[in-house]
């Protein structure tokens, strides 16, 4: 049998603890399954008297992440601590510039310095390896890299924070504004220490930019992603698409066309009844069409400790294996840089304005939006009580053009108060 | 870069033109993504004059498989002739001796002989890759094998044959019976040659028995899968489950416990909500559920030339790649033979009885399941021009051996015609 792999761990919040407590418990079944002793030679944290629930002995301990990385008895450098610079990078450049491997869950760091750390990381020979990154436990990483490695991919869509899926769908359940699930929800532990980086759309874009790189062989360019957050999304949004038989997700698409690469995190209807429209609470989903494959529908839990150890724990059983594959799925050097293009493909959208109480108002809405080329399909007025009456419209498929230049129309007029609300909705 | 990667393909069907199309279409990305240069030397098929709409030309041409198989300027030896013995086994053999690697898409030969071949391919230092004999498309051998290789797994389930689905889910929508679904299937070229592969639950059997392998380490045991086919399913089963808010699925479980392992390929109901409930036509899906990742759900097109062909390039590209892993997860030496068991889990079932219509009846059948243990949730008497009326049970969670015995019961009164329809409710 060979050599142990062994593995120094940095990091032991939640995930580094449940990586942990996998190794204690199934140390006999990852070797069975890998031919390999997998071993944590030494592990590092912010504070080391803590009780983490998990016993830690028979482990060395560091107090700064880069000795761990630096360590002669670690071959895999297993970055747990998250934040896209600072001591986790240092640490992984570190690991990277001994030859270590590594397997990291740092979204932001790899979202933001990807192509550089793959680079180096095949100049040393290393692997790095970042299924828990994207997703939480479902292996969409591999499924897309390995698994369909024989597909021109075409689309790669999901909703990938579960934070912006449980607020929204309690939303929809309970009837309550945003405002009071963002509570919940921060009360329930389930906002990142910045709570815009879950209702911003910025971590479901780092996942995004990850995945369009390995799907279209392309750079990473996380700054080239259209970023919409689900702040704006009101009860009456909710509502009205429900009433249409849609629902509001914070969605993620990318594909790249002869335009360039488009990728966009955004509020988005879905059909109801869809895979995506009845994804509830903290769920996440990937959906990855190709060219033979048509399409793949992945869903699974998208945090937690199980399930993004259980990630983590592919990639060290990978690496065990002998498994390496290039960090984007391609050499580095290979990887495009992709013009940035806005949404190549027309679609229906939801427009929601508040229109002024007027004798031909509505009539004015319809011409602008004939004038800007987009044709209506459903319109609905609603009853109120106010000087302002909630209109609704559903167009026929347009672009993103034609509609920027209806709320341009819009602004001149003064039958809507503020701008529309709009939403793409996208078919599946 | 290392010398090209050489196949030899056998089996020109509709999986094997797949595969020559995409090598021929993607093998710039393939070098990509794999770097290394895959080529096709040799292909064999039944017929060589046969017009399959793509060209062979460059290829080199072998009548006979185990020829191919044995060829020195082959590498991998991809076999998609089909059949669980003759030429598909003998060819499979010879390449595995000659130590060549094996990708093949063969459920049934790999559901007989899979310990043996993956004994013998170990033997030589060969792989035997077969992500395109489950579930067509969809990754599910690799998420299985690698994406959840640090849990213990402890259920896997699944509709994996869409012929049955599409009979299924059609009678729900049309209204019609079996027997038309069957034709309709049959003259759309769903159906296996012989149909019983299908109906009969042999072929999605054969899938589960694979499966059920890598998730919990033990020998392919196709001959212990309990099977049981669509062809009892009447159109009254459909509605009545349906007006319970259930969908009747050919759906496979399989779990390892204490008393053994339980491996079955039977009608089930499912609720209608559910993402096996909402399974529409062809498409496949499959249920994993792991100790630390909970549940991954995978879906997809379970057939067809492009799914199945890109399954097929994606353990080429592995092979490519390096990647090499145990056929069933773990050396075959170390899979382990486990007692069969019955249901371990309890579970509520559907009972579907033609009552007499005499004064008493409905009191009988209620009293021999009280005296079997079993406990009834809700029961329905329709409404009837007849001598016998359908009634319609589901019972709280019980155990099979329970049904076994009220079926004995039935038996010895004069109140039902036949036996009980007996479906098992399976929650998710």
């Amino acid at each position: 049998m060979p050599q142990p792999l062994r593995l120094g761990i940095a990091g032991l919040g939640t995930v580094g603890v449940g990586v942990v407590r996998i190794m204690r418990k199934h140390a006999k079944l990852l070797q069975q399954r890998t031919g390999r002793d997998i071993v944590i030679t030494a592990v590092s944290a912010r504070t080391r008297d803590k009780d983490r629930g998990v016993s830690l002995s028979g482990y060395e301990w560091e107090d700064d992440p880069v000795a761990l990385a630096r360590r002669g008895d670690v071959d895999v450098f297993v970055e747990l601590m998250g934040g896209s610079d600072g001591p986790a990078k240092a640490a992984v450049e570190t690991a990277i510039a001994a030859g270590k491997d590594v397997v990291t869950a740092n979204k932001a760091m790899l979202a933001l310095h990807g192509q550089h750390l793959a680079e180096a990381a095949e100049a040393e020979g290393a692997v790095i390896r970042f299924e828990a990154a994207v997703a939480g436990g479902i292996p969409v990483v591999k499924a897309l890299t390995e698994g369909l490695a024989g597909n021109e991919i075409t689309r790669v869509m999901g909703v990938m924070n579960g934070t912006c899926n449980y607020i929204l769908t309690r939303m929809q359940a309970t009837g309550q504004g945003y405002n009071a699930l963002f509570e919940e929800a921060d009360k329930l532990g389930y906002l990142e220490a910045d709570p815009n980086l879950d209702v911003g759309g910025i971590d479901a874009g780092h996942k995004l930019a990850l995945l369009a790189s390995i799907a279209f062989g392309t750079k990473v360019s996380f700054d080239k992603v259209v970023l919409e957050g689900i702040q704006r999304i009101s009860l009456d949004d909710i509502t009205r698409a429900a009433d249409m038989g849609f629902r509001i997700k914070l969605l993620g698409v990318a594909q790249l066309t002869a335009r360039g690469l488009e990728q966009r995190m955004t509020p988005c209807l879905v059909p109801a009844l869809s895979p995506l429209g009845q994804l509830e609470g903290g769920t996440n989903m990937v959906v990855l069409e190709g060219d033979s494959v048509e399409q793949i529908v992945l869903r699974g839990p998208g945090a937690g400790e199980g399930p993004t150890a259980s990630a983590v724990m592919s990639d060290v059983a990978d690496i065990a294996r002998g498994i390496r594959v290039s960090t984007f799925g391609q050499p580095a050097a290979s990887l495009k840089d992709a013009p940035v293009s806005g949404s190549a493909v027309p679609a229906p959208y939801y427009l929601r304005m508040e229109l002024q109480d007027k004798p031909g108002a509505l009539a004015k809405v319809a011409t602008i939006l004939g004038e800007a080329g987009v044709s209506i399909d459903r319109m609905r007025q609603y009853g109120h009580a106010d000087a302002t009456a909630p209109v609704l419209i559903v167009t026929h498929k347009t672009t993103s053009a034609a509609l920027d230049q209806a709320t341009a129309g819009f602004r001149k007029t003064d039958v809507i108060v503020g701008d529309p609300v709009s939403l793409r909705i996208e078919a599946l």
